[in-house]
């Protein structure tokens, strides 16, 4: 069976599900979730340092460049949190902490705070001032970071 | 070392390579181009389903979420293709087939068409016009289809 069909069958599956709570993501196992959620923040981590190599000079700055990746990384912002449902806790090759389940609030803050500082960052990279990219890129990073030491396993 | 700094320090280090060619991706190590690319159909695929979960019927068919999933798709649409880079045919945990280095201009062609029909499907998608949706997913569904025939492995 293809994967699409996989996939089709799998949202099908999970239809009353989807009535009730259309913004969740509709996975055939959780397993799924987990690969889903690691997918998403992949693909964020690897535009966010497309940006930074050119915030910190060592990549010629490319405002262009600037502007398609940091809206990219605005669109997978919002995605992987959607793969955090109950029951992926220790799942698959996951790296979150229990905390993420624990300290479900405090998770939820720090993804918000992460998905404003990108947003920012989307917003500043329009205007093509390097400057204020550089110091948005910055605080960006915090906000990853910083969820990273709470809720991610040390990763070495 | 947390992923962020590696990401950076990744970047950095192929920053010559960056010069002649903004477009590819940056990857410290092949495994990371497998990751990366997987991690993309990955967040394509699901949302992709999404949306064939409504135009089949088994989930109420909702015009906004069509569309926020619709344009998810085509942003994702675009990604993958960089993490195709020489010396990762056979690395990690990978399902592409020899044939996407081999036959690199039929793979080309396959991707292009894809990403064809996925735009095409984001456009008629804010038009709400469900019949519509449904003949541009099933188009866009025969070309993921087509693809995974000839340049991924068999899944059962």
């Amino acid at each position: 069976m293809s994967i699409v069909r996989k996939m089709l069958l799998s949202a099908t599956a999970v239809a009353g599900l989807a009535v009730v709570m259309p913004a969740q993501a509709q996975f055939q196992k959780p397993e799924d979730a987990v690969a889903y959620r690691r997918g998403a923040f992949n693909v964020m981590g690897n535009h966010f340092a497309r940006i930074g190599a050119m915030t910190s000079g060592r990549v010629p700055f490319d405002a262009a460049a600037v502007q398609v990746n940091a809206d990219i990384v605005q669109t997978m912002s919002r995605l992987p949190y959607a793969g955090f449902i109950d029951g992926t806790q220790s799942v698959g090759n996951t790296n979150a902490l229990p905390e993420v389940w624990s300290q479900g609030d405090k998770f939820k803050a720090a993804a918000q705070k992460m998905q404003d500082a990108v947003a920012k960052l989307n917003t500043v990279a329009k205007t093509g001032d390097q400057e204020q990219i550089k110091a948005a890129f910055g605080e960006a990073g915090q906000s990853c970071k910083a969820c990273h030491d709470d809720f991610r396993k040390k990763l070495n």
